[in-house]
């Protein structure tokens, strides 16, 4: 990959001069030939527009910085994790489909939640009127989790839940769970996402201010770091800041700028960064734009390599590992002809095994209309089997090492992030910049621009501003939730109310109210409200008094 | 790209061997790590593993040898042709499919005949018999392509026909066609497959002995060359040859072989290779192994170009342009779970794409049960509007141009393909070798040992060899054939015999014999017989009695 002697490197500055004059004088498309996320784009890069040190940037996979894998073998040794997120209705529903999941082939399980839960409310309280199991599944007690569970011994599964305000209770039920089943907790494999700064940035679903939640985070990671040492405490999400709207370095930027606050606040509560960082995983989206999209898994794991090596001091290199679940992209599908979506997922799943994820949801072709049904899920988890089966591209670590055109797009993400890591630290840090509505604000901005693209049509989506067909309404059958779900549930905890030893439940709860007042470890107390058979909506009831409501900035 | 000083090299080489190291003492998968066509894949390509001078091996788009591209702006100026091979029942009811593709933004047509048009029978001979529009559409006549062409201004469409043995009488059809909607034939656009040799290779429908059917090519080239100068004389197609089972390098390798046997031939009859060379294209298949169909499309810009200007003399740059048309593989399709179709022909078409396919047609999900469904073909189109419009690789000139992994394939299957020219011309050129049965057989034992990988289960098939469902039978909707179909193609060529002048039509016959014993040119006397109302058949008799059977040699 070098030029052989000075004299071939004139010849060479002349023939890229006469293509030039080629492409300039040739008549073009009238779109924009930007990325996605309205970046410009070269039309051709060669050797010269990838500066590229291929021992400095690049090195070896499952070495520093890890440009090209956290692995050395990365897929011959073991596949990503096929993870379709899934979960509706009750706890016995969504077991269910759990298990006709398993049986086709899928190797780890992820838990969506219904609002309810998200929010920290029991099914029966009023805030959950009519939205019981809708989106996802309803948990409000230990016995729901080991519903949920029933039948899948924890130790041979991991399990991914998709919570952030409430993630520590639920986490909480998840170890009980495990205890009931006789599991030891140092056995439990799994993520909860309990990602709380990208809540107040992006998602909305957070149970108390920035600073107890914060303090609740370091809890899970010293409680973790000693007794379930290989649970990921926190994925470090990307996924809800690009759904809202960002862009890819926007996306990368925010999230490891989250990342970096949780490997602060670790420091400052006293854990050796080596003891906790090895655990915190991070969730990215895959979108559409097929090299952006690489090029932003790349860069993620060379800027957190370097950051948390260089900046942090962490000596492990377990420490300096992006390792990621990976979610296509939402907001990518099109109610308009559903089946166009298995397309836009496969694109977007194969980017992320070509960017090196470790584990992946592919959506359902359904997934904009309504939650998945089983024929739906089946063909986006069979995308997944194909490009791990029949493609052949997980033969080869980072098969696109090298291009010039994913070599500077790489190099570009991560200097457009290092930006905003300066801005962002001009601003007093995440939080602050969060308070003061800047992040939000930045994924607004972005958000709005792609939004006027797609309206001007120099964004193009098949279906929606091209292509577009007269039909309306869903063309697919659709799943549908049973109204009697909520009644269900309602009856559940009633029956679980009376039944309980209410005086423990009360001690569980008051044990929690202390512990918010002091520094004793709150997951702790969580676990034991949890055998207890406290409820979710009790113990977030608690956190609510104690720690108070957090109040959102004015963003426009 | 470059290493900044000779320590530097030293501290990498210290770094893969440490990279090793940690590969080699890790646990692997238990498959075959090949790529489809069986070839070894080295878990990771570094830069010492893509011996590659960018300015001699790469180039830059649209200059010598091509490896980027044959145009200077690629995607940029025009996107490829979207052309889905389309054709069943009547003339009448393929044209209905034609508009139906136009109005849903397909930019060009693609012709499939039924078997009897294929083999040169018409619609009523004894060999048609159940036959008639079953696989493509019954062409017998001029008035049969009027009616498959109407209200299709020929010159504002390119359109390519699917047809060997015949070709030139269809061409001859075309051109008539053209002349009766008050098209100039220098304003006619497309493509006629009429690459005989892959017929004797792999496909079985020709006419007539490989010599006379050489020399009815050259007088295609010889007519187009003054006449219709924008056809593209002959497609010379891959498809066949890896759809019959080859490994990709025997495609690339019989394919170019051919080629060159074209041009050498173009040569001996006396013709300038620039005046027919740039009207020669070429027709891939993309199958399913991601990066080597990538590399595939790379390497054969890269030994045609270096084989037409250093060979044969060609001094026009077009002449040196491998131009391709591209099928997603049929092969690769499965009964079984009919929409993982879907999956499997986006990613084979994203590979077309990203190996720089001017046209393309991507399969439907339902073709391996039945012809396409309306619904089915526009899943299919669609998968390729995407491409086009939403995950943004149409604007950088060959994305991957760099990647060692790339590179070092490209290399790969440039020297595969070397290895078999030598090959072929140790045993007298390709005809020879086609007579010997070599070529067939080399295909044979390709298709023998992938099948022996499957049946082992070191080549996977989703829902074939693993995720196999219980469920029989189609699960989709398909398409049917109306069975009048046979009887009013009957009762049309009927009218048209009795309705014809009987004595021109025969003295055109007798023109075409008289062109048979001596050196005139047939495609002259095919138009001028297409105008005087011969049948296909008619035309084909003369040419089967004057110049005998062919006989195909043992292969086992």
């Amino acid at each position: 990959m070098t030029f052989s002697d000075s004299r071939s490197n004139v010849r060479a500055v002349d023939a890229r001069a006469e293509w030039q004059r080629a492409f300039d004088e040739a008549k073009k498309r009238g779109v924009e030939f930007s990325t996605l996320s309205g970046a410009a784009l070269a039309p051709l890069y060669a050797p010269e527009d990838a500066a590229c040190d291929p021992e400095r940037d690049l090195g070896y996979p499952g070495a520093f910085p890890f440009t090209r894998g956290v692995h050395p073998t990365m897929y011959r040794s073991r596949l990503w994790t096929m993870r379709q997120f899934a979960g509706f209705g009750s706890a016995r529903q969504t077991n269910e489909r759990f298990k006709f999941l398993l049986a086709h082939g899928q190797t780890g399980l992820s838990t969506a939640f219904d609002f309810p839960t998200l929010m920290g409310y029991d099914s029966d309280h009023a805030h959950a009127f009519g939205e019981v199991g809708q989106v996802g599944v309803a948990i409000s007690s230990l016995e729901d989790m080991q519903t949920l569970m029933s039948g899948i011994p924890l130790q041979d599964v991991s399990t991914s839940m998709t919570i952030n305000g409430p993630a520590p209770i639920l986490l909480a039920f998840y170890i009980a769970c495990g205890e009931r089943q006789g599991v030891d907790p140092k056995l439990l494999r799994g993520t909860v996402q309990n990602d709380i700064l990208k809540e107040y940035q992006a998602q909305h679903a957070w149970l108390v201010p920035a600073e107890p939640a914060l303090r609740m985070i370091t809890d899970v990671m010293g409680y973790c770091a000693r007794r379930v040492p290989q649970w990921n405490t926190i994925s470090i999400s990307g996924y809800h800041i690009r759904e809202a709207g960002s862009t890819a370095a926007q996306e990368l930027a925010f999230t490891l700028a989250n990342g970096f606050e949780y490997v602060r606040r670790g420091i400052a509560a006293g854990l050796d960064v080596d003891e906790f960082a090895p655990r915190l995983s991070f969730f990215f989206d895959s979108h559409l734009d097929f090299f952006e999209e690489i090029a932003k898994f790349r860069a993620a794991r060379r800027i957190w390599a370097r950051k948390l090596r260089d900046e942090f001091g962490a000596k492990d290199p377990r420490s300096w590992m992006v390792r990621f679940h990976t979610q296509t992209a939402g907001v990518s599908l099109t109610a308009q002809q559903p089946e166009n979506n298995i397309v836009r997922t496969a694109f977007e799943a194969l980017a992320a095994v070509l960017g090196g994820t470790q584990s992946l949801h592919t959506n359902s072709m359904d997934e904009t209309l309504s939650l998945p049904t089983e024929k739906a899920v089946k063909i986006a988890l069979r995308t997944q089997q194909i490009i791990a089966e029949e493609i052949e591209v997980a033969h080869v670590i980072d098969p696109l090492g090298g291009s010039y055109f994913v070599e500077a797009q790489t190099n570009r993400l991560e200097q457009e992030a290092e930006r905003y890591f300066q801005e962002i630290a001009r601003r007093g840090g995440v939080v602050a910049a969060t308070e003061q509505g800047y992040i939000q604000r930045e994924i607004h901005r972005s958000a709005v621009a792609y939004q006027a693209a797609v309206e001007r049509g120099s964004k193009k989506v098949v279906g929606v501003n091209c292509y577009v067909e007269g039909q309306q309404g869903p063309t697919i059958e659709l799943h549908k939730i049973d109204p009697a779900v909520e009644r269900e549930q309602h009856e559940r905890l009633a029956r679980l109310r009376s039944r309980r030893d209410a005086s423990k439940a009360k001690r569980a709860l008051g044990d929690i109210r202390d512990a918010c007042k002091g520094t004793d470890n709150l997951l702790e107390r969580f676990v034991a409200a949890a055998h207890a058979e406290c409820t979710l909506g009790e113990i977030a009831d608690v956190l609510r008094a104690e720690f108070g409501h957090y109040k959102e900035p004015k963003i426009l």
